[in-house]
Order: structure tokens, then sequence, then C-alpha cells
């Protein structure tokens, strides 16, 4: 069985971590499979991705068999790749929601911050809890912290004590806590909701929202009005305000 | 009558959108109206001011029939057009409080967000529903995405969906959400304690809080140290210290 | 009796502002008392450090008898001086945990959104006054909008108003909202769970944590890649991994 399993059912594609045993530890080739995999289900014609796992938790972080021992230059190389991984995610096409159950720490916390959505099971947990340990959850925390903002980011990074599914969406690190059984339906109807429309318009508007996110706010004024001004010519632009005006559901192309 | 209304309460100024039949669609004409009001009623003496809205609606954003058919060059001019209307708002002197009732879309959300403060009936929604169309909220998503958040913002610009107001305050979009028979009531409230104290003291406020957001915090120290040295030395900051001191009410200088 | 009091009580030093008389009012010469008590006990071996206050509120900000009258000036080397204490809370290696009681206003209320973390009893309550006044409070806004969003921070700005600690809790301004009589205990047990592992680590990532908030996210990730990498060499670091691996508790080096 494959550490990392890919189900297509129509526009969505499920991409499952399966390494239960090893509470969906992030090695090394876990890393690389999972941002090959995401490359790979980048490139389709698919509408949404949903991130899910199996076994008791989703994901625990960074494999500590990988860390020990190793050197800085070693360590330097897994975190980059860890890193590459989460930018991923955040540069396919595609909408990618999480769908969270049990429990998600360190590195499987950070990898639930970098997905653009995320819906999490009512028993689920998030922390990030290198702190209260020998080290520090220094990487996670970089999306953690651009979701929950300063006093909670200090607080898990400093505690690293769980925070419940239902704190997790007050504070802003995930959009919905469900009842545990109707994660599966609430994961998909949130996918079904954030993929309607033109997927074309919506790849350029997911990286529009990215690129601006971190500038001051008359530079993400520039950039937004171009890439809006640029984005009105496209034929699904078009259609879409054709379509509204003219009272009818519109045809995207092809 | 016209697009714009304008009343002026004692040291309150009113400003209504008033296109109730094209759901006061944000057309190029009404958008120079709007920034050429706020401008004429930014060099009053007003304290504050108040955006409305007539109408169904609060505001349905861009007019799609200027915009369908139009070029890059024409659609980034129109683009600019708005976010000068932003930019104005937050530039005059006074507080502005939005009112809302019914639905603020796209650009009509942009407005919203871009109001010093706002406060919303409970019946009334927010949306960025370019993303299920053809095209994208890019720019509106830019004071709302400032706003509310990076998840939240992800939610509601590839979702288009409508957030409800009591949401939208836990969002920290508004800042009130009231029963809909006490909207007036609570934004001239709102509005009221927001323009106590010297009004040219709050404006350099206002403006000295703009200009900080976007900074990394220690910048935005050594700004804000300067310009509150700077204001210290005026009759308004002298009077208040001082009235305090002698424990009795301060009278602002004209 | 002095202005700071400094009690050591096992891992923990509490520093509690004395000055009830002046309401805790922070003169230029507490200040600098308080600055060079934080250094002083940030250069032990403390593991935390409570912020507390003494008398009928937390702290009123600045002294206005020191304000009034003063030039240009001398109000921005009162304004550095108050801006360098900010700065220290943040600097030392202990986890910082402010105790509020009562009322936090003005520079109060900064100090209280500098400490890393925040408990406060249920009737205490947040202000930035100055704008109802005559001046503005520009320099407490700094870590005030950082922490509580924009709308929120130009609620606090331009009304002036208290906010209650539920609010502020709900806000993000503290981290918990806690019954007045347990407000000790619950300042306690935060302050425990944010200060188990190494306390060599905890530092780092304190200081990590601060340095990469106001990054753009790549350039957050690039450094934090660097630091968790140097740091993977620590023995703390390694004694941290070995003993998840040996499933026995970790033993930090003094």
């Amino acid at each position: 069985m494959s550490d990392v399993l890919v189900r297509h059912d129509g526009a969505f594609t499920t991409i499952t971590l399966n390494r239960p045993e090893r509470r969906n530890a992030l090695s090394r080739d876990f890393l690389l499979a999972l941002t090959e995999t995401f490359r790979r289900e980048g490139a389709t014609d698919a509408r949404g991705i949903i991130l899910a796992a199996n076994g008791p938790v989703f994901s625990a972080g960074h494999d500590f068999a990988d860390m020990a021992g190793a050197s800085h230059a070693d360590v330097r190389g897994l975190l980059q790749t860890c890193a590459e991984l989460m930018r991923t995610i955040q540069s396919v096409p595609q909408v990618v929601v999480a769908r969270v159950h049990a429990l998600a720490t360190a590195a499987g916390c950070q990898l639930v911050a970098s997905c653009d959505l995320a819906v999490a099971a009512e028993s689920a947990g998030f922390a990030a809890p290198g702190g209260k340990g020998g080290w520090f959850c220094h990487t996670p925390m970089v999306p953690i912290s651009r979701a929950v903002g300063r006093k909670r980011a200090m607080e898990m990074a400093l505690t690293g004590d769980i925070v419940d599914a239902r704190t997790a969406c007050e504070w802003g690190l995930i959009n919905y806590a469900v009842p545990d059984g109707e994660l599966e339906k609430a994961t998909a109807e949130l996918l079904r909701r954030a993929t309607r429309g033109s997927a074309r318009s919506k790849a350029l508007g997911k990286q529009g929202l990215y690129a601006q996110f971190d500038r001051p706010e008359q530079d993400a004024y520039t950039y937004a009005i171009e890439v809006m001004a640029a984005s009105s010519q496209t034929p699904e632009a078009q259609e879409g305000m054709n379509a509204f005006l003219e009272k009818r559901p519109p045809a995207w192309p092809a």
C-alpha cells in the first residue's frame, strides 16, 4: 500500500496521508512523495483537492527518527523540503481543503494552516508542541501565526498544548469545526461551494490573494488592479458578465 | 434626484448612495461623484460621516454594464477610480462609519471594509462573489482580507457566498451587528462615541493608524513616537492634559 | 516601599507595579525602573515572569504631570523610554505574562499588549482613551492594533472607550478572561504551561516568533528554517528527540 493515496471523484481529487503506523509523520521521503503528488494532481483538470489522512492522527509532524543526530545541513534540507510542500499546496491551481480528524501537530498543523481552507471534526485538535520539548516549532509557526494572530500564536508556540477544533475555528486556523460524523460531508460541501465558476479565473484569484496578503495596502491595490484589469479580458470574465447582464447561466469556455 | 444624497445634521454628515434602481452599482460616474462628495464634505467642519444607502441593497459593487466589453486599459482606469474612492474615505479627517443594510457585495463590500468603522443590521450580508463567476474579486479582497484574516478571506473569495452580519462581526469585518430596527440609532451612537475630543487630534490619529498598520513593529514605533511627540505641542493636546490635571472639562481651541 | 516589587518564587518571578496612589502611571523614572528590573530579572535563571500591579488599576498609562508643558524633544525622549520598556519585555528570554485586574489604559494597555501572554480578571477593562481627549494614543496603538486587527483597533483608538475583558479575549488582545477570584491561579497555570521544556530553546523560540511576525511569508520561512536547523544541533534539541524516540522523560542540559 502506498504512503500517499489518490482518489479521483468527478472534479475532486482526494490525497490521503497513509502512513498510519507512523502517525503520518512527515519523513523526507513522505514529504517528497506528497509534493510530487500535489504537482501531478495540480496539473490535471480537477477543480478541487481534499487533503485527508488515514489512521489514529491526521499527522504528528516531522519524524524525529529522521532528525535525531542529523547535521545542521541535513536538517536545513529537510525543512526546505517541508516548506516546498507547503508552497506547492498554495501554488496548485486547485482549491485545496484540509479534512482534519484527531490530531494535527507541529508540521502536521503547519500542513493544515497551509491549505487554502480547512474543516475539522469537533474532536480534532491542533498543536505546535516543539516548545514544550527541547526544540521549537519555528517553521510550523510561520503559517500558523499568520492565521491566528499574535497572542494566540504565542500561546500555541510557548505552551505547546492542544487547541480544540472549536477554538481553532474561532481563532481562524480552520474554517469549520463540525460533528465528527459530518466531517466528510461538510468538507465536500465547502469544496463544492469553493469551486463554482470558472476554474481558470479562480486559479488566478487564489494566486492573487496569496501574492497580496503580505504587501502594504497601497502596493496590494496596485498589484490587484493590474491582475484584475488583465483578467477582465479573458473569455471567462466576459462570459460571466454577459451571462449576468443577459440573465442566463454562464457557459465557461473549455 | 441625485445619485448621491448629502444631509448635514449638526456635527455629522450623512452621505447616501441613491441609485436604488441600479442596486447602488458603482459605475464610473457614481464612483467619481462619491469621491467628489467625500472630498467636499471632508473639507467641512463636520466631525463624522455616515455612509448609508437607499434601496433594496447597500451596494452590488461594480456595474457590469460598464465592464462587459471594456478594454484592459478601461477596466484598469475604472478600478483605479474605485481604489481612489476607497483611499479618499480613509484620507478625510472625519471618522467615517458605514451603515449597512441588506447586501454589500464585491466592490460594495470593499466600500464597507474601507470605512473606518462599520455597523450592520443583523439581516445584512457581505460577499465577494466574483470567484463563483467568471472573474474574481481581486481588488475588493485587498481591504476585506486585511480585516478578516487569511482563512476567512480565502473562504469569502473562493466560495463567493454571503457571510451574515453576526459572522462578519466575529471576523472583524464590521464593528457591530444590531437588530434591524436599531441600525440608525446604533450607528449614530458609535459615531458619537468615536468623535468626542479634539477633531484635529483625531484626524491626525486616524492617519497615524493607517500609516502604521503595514509597517514592521519597530518602524511603526519610530513613526508613532515622532507623530505623538510633535502633536504633544498642539494647543489641544496641552489643553487636554491641563484639563485632566486640573479636573475640569477641556475646552478645545477653535 | 519601592515603586517596583520583585518576588522570586521557584522558577517564576513576579514584577509588580507598585505606585497605587498614582494609579501606576508610567512616569519617566518608573519606566526606567521597570526596564532596569526586566533587564536584571531577565538575566537570571528564572523561567517565567508575571507582570502584575497593586492598587485600584493595573496602569493608567503615562503620567500627564510629566507631559503637560514638556517640549517636543522631552516628549519624544519619554516615548522612546516607554517603547524601550516594551521592547525589553519582548527581548528577555523568559516568558512574560501580564496579570491584569481593573483598568489598563493608554500606555498601560500597551504594556499588556507587549507582554508575550496576558490573563485578565473578567471585571478588567482595556482602553486607548487619548483619542477622546486632546491627543491620541499613537504609540499604544502600535502593539494593540497588531493584536486586535484593523476595525477593532479603529474602534478602540477613535472611541477611547473601555473594552471588557471577555471582548478583549475574543479580539485576541489577551489570552484568557477569568473570574476575578481565579486570576492569580489562572495566570500561574498559563505560565506553568508556557514554561515547560528547555528554557534555552524556548528563549530562542520567543525571539524567532517576534522576528518573523512582520516578514512576508517566504522571508519568514527562510529565516525560520535557518534558526530551526541551527538549533537542531543544540544538546537540548537532541535530548528532546532522543527522549521521545526512547520513550523516556527528557533531562535538559544545565
